[in-house]
């Protein structure tokens, strides 16, 4: 482990958060309302331990893949610890589980919040938050491109633009390149949300914080009632549809840009994301018309917001789908853990890894009919690597062992069953609202500091991908022996 | 497809179906309820039937994995379906959806009832219930060693007295010797349970009830409290001795009968499900003390009947666990998923695959940190096949692709989603009773018929650990190609 590259990493990561802090900073001197001198203090903390941080002197510039996981790990968990500051210094979230857990939630995209009320809090703070999301969106990209191709087994060459490639060991200058790209795509997306937004009358405050929630399937808004308070039919479309947008992976828009739209219309996972999207519309259409909505429009209204909130992770509501029939609710449950696409901002285990799954089951009928046969599984026409189905498939394991731990601490709260189990799904799949208490009419407050704390630590294990966090509780991760 | 032989051993499984009723009729010959004539007819149907099957002749007795696997998956259907007749019949399940459910219950060894009262009913049909868990029990052990195992991906060499050797393609007569040691400690360990039940002054008939669900890890009682009716320190115990007994590998018997006691010391399939055993009781005596049981002794008598027959899937009840603090129900909902170790009566996921799961994510990591290095995944200082370890994994997403969607079915039902969720874990791992409505005090009559076929077809495409069944919905599996 090179140690003193960590450190000097950690500490540039400190320096980038603090000049993250300076919009909200002169957000909250615009809006006058007492917190801006928490900003400036939380970004002079972060400044004078960043750069002491930096004054590390690495003896080799050396990092392998090693590193490069403490420090993804590291950083996360130092971010959202150090994010919790404005909450705190200002004082509008007294308790520091309670302030990290609105971090982690804000830095994760997740969008789960303590708050019983928003709309009561300085305006900087709220944009803080939602600032917050939009920058953990944007970590998520880099992680995509820079990290996690480094384990084969558990990225499923997630950006297509880079593969098929050798799997990069260190930051090379060619993954810088595909970075820019990715962040200019985001931008502009997020860029064209917030024009919409302002077009269909939206304040420029809150369609910023509107589009930094869809662009990061966060979820955070500056309403209590969430995208629902502006009733209007033409918000909720125009959210909806960048909700779906950002669901989609990243490598669909660059292959856009290079003009091969044959190859885009024929994609198996933008094709499996948007069938799941319409078949789960029209499923809940079907369940809720005539039993909570009178009109087929309202129905179509609700559950395609729903849907596209839910599938991409974001967490956004203008209903309470806690009040749904049973069926559309399990719908619902099964949308959050799976996701949408490998390399978006959306969390869950992704369209991908499912369709993947599915054909590895396909495969595994045929080998019991035909023993001696032998058979790759394809996507989009190309053979995956045995070693990276394997680690779909030890993926899908892990996750569900997480989420078991997980619900078994959290359910010393004795909270109901199905209250503690979404929750734990909502935080590790990155939604935001689960079903019963923590459903979008409800909110995180009533758990325990335990309950908060391993939910926090859901939220940056899921937008991880677990690997990075389940790392730093190996053993064999903090030796020195190099094989 | 040999559909010839297929066909004449389904006419066999009829006849043998025939002969196991015959029991069911000596009893209610002698206990005079007036159900004599339902079994009397009953078997004259299944023998005219499985005789004239039989008569089909077969131009060739050649059968391979493929037949194999229709064979097992159309019988258990079969025998499910045909064993509801006494039911039906007698005028005890008017219902056809119910007789059926009732019937696959029993021979999957589920125990899950739409009965709400069973003392009301025939003796000889509550027994016929019994002695249907008891040859579901005796199916399953045949399974494990002629069926299972040519599909090597997804049965983890379960018998280790047969393995390591080459896997059977068609039925050899070493298999028959292994499945005569088989049923001999099935029916051995039987009678000692009757023995220990009637030194307790239990009557002979429910203790032969009682015996029979505790053996095939089945569940059915005579009684509607089930074993809680007794009230008796001794029975529980007895019950929980054999319930635990029962969900041990029986290689591991078969091994210490040829006196390798050192070997079963260090068997980490059995240590592990001992462990577990162990560490659920201390938890949950912990969590329920003081709140639900004000004794220790209380405590721990209740929860260490509840977790063996939990875990391993018999479900019989002494306290209704839906009344427990809800860290100690998401437990037992673990334990129902994982049910006990492989080549045992018990349903579930079985240790193994966990104890191989948790391996697999080991190893993960260790790739993550040494790409290079390569490791083996070893069980009791074997390595284990990748293939296998491929197969375990597909097990892990198809059991619960098979659970999602089940749900999703049994959603439209509208029971709350506790009640929903855990009917179908409790009938795809073969426990009997699930959490909320479905709790050890409430039963499944409340389904609708759709909900209840589904639940039966769960109860079968989980005991022959869902592939057989999954085969049948599979159009390449009816196609005449031979690879």
């Amino acid at each position: 482990m090179n140690y003193r590259m960590i450190f000097r990493s950690l500490g540039t990561v400190m320096c980038i958060e603090a000049a993250c802090m300076v919009p909200s900073l002169l957000v909250s001197v615009i809006y006058r309302q007492g917190d801006a001198m928490s900003f400036l203090l939380s970004i002079m903390i972060l400044a004078v331990l960043g750069l002491g941080l930096r004054r590390i002197k690495a003896i080799t510039s050396d990092i392998y893949a090693r590193d490069g996981f403490a420090i993804v790990a590291l950083a996360w968990l130092l971010v959202s610890a150090f994010g919790a500051l404005p909450f705190l210094l200002s004082g509008a979230i007294p308790s520091v589980t309670d302030a990290i857990f609105e971090s982690a939630s804000a830095f994760s995209t997740t969008g789960a919040s303590i708050l019983r009320e928003v709309e009561v809090l300085p305006r900087g703070i709220i944009f803080w938050r939602s600032f917050a999301h939009w920058m953990g969106g944007m970590g998520v990209l880099i992680l995509m491109i820079a990290i996690l191709p480094s384990v084969k087994a558990n990225t499923l060459h997630i950006m297509k633009a880079e593969s098929p490639g050798p799997a990069p060991e260190k930051f090379v200058p060619k993954i810088g390149q595909t970075a820019k790209i990715l962040y200019t795509i985001y931008i502009a997306l997020t860029a064209v949300e917030v024009i919409f937004l302002l077009a269909g009358g939206m304040p420029l405050y809150d369609s910023l914080i509107h589009a930094f929630g869809t662009a990061s399937t966060g979820g955070f808004s500056s309403k209590n009632a969430s995208v629902g308070a502006y009733g209007s039919v033409y918000m909720e479309t125009v959210i909806t549809i960048f909700m779906l947008i950002f669901g989609v992976n990243f490598s669909v828009y660059y292959t856009a840009l290079k003009g091969n739209l044959k190859s885009i219309m024929r994609d198996e996972e933008l094709l499996f994301y948007l069938g799941t999207v319409i078949t789960a519309i029209i499923l809940i259409v079907l369940n809720t018309y005539g039993k909570v909505y009178q009109s087929i429009g309202e129905a179509v209204r609700y559950a395609s917001f729903q849907v596209g909130s839910v599938i991409t992770t974001t967490g956004y509501a203008t209903a309470d789908f806690t009040l749904w029939p049973v069926f559309s609710q399990c719908l619902l449950v099964l949308l959050m853990l799976m996701g949408a696409s490998a390399g978006s901002t959306a969390g869950g285990m992704k369209c991908l890894r499912i369709i993947l799954l599915v054909k590895i089951i396909k495969r595994e009928i045929v080998k019991i009919i035909h023993p001696r046969s032998v058979q790759t599984v394809k996507i989009n026409g190309r053979a995956v690597d045995e070693e990276v189905l394997s680690g779909v498939m030890a993926f899908f394991f892990v996750y569900f062992a997480v989420f078991a731990a997980s619900a078994i601490v959290l359910s010393l709260d004795n909270k109901d069953m199905v209250s503690t189990t979404t929750a734990v799904i909502a935080c590790l799949s990155n939604i935001g609202p689960g079903l019963g208490t923590v459903g979008p009419a409800g909110n995180f407050a009533d758990f325990s500091n335990l309950g908060k704390a391993v939910l926090s630590l859901c939220m940056i294990v899921g937008r991880l991908e677990i690997y990075p966090i389940l790392l730093l509780f190996a053993p064999a991760f903090w030796k020195r022996v190099n094989i």
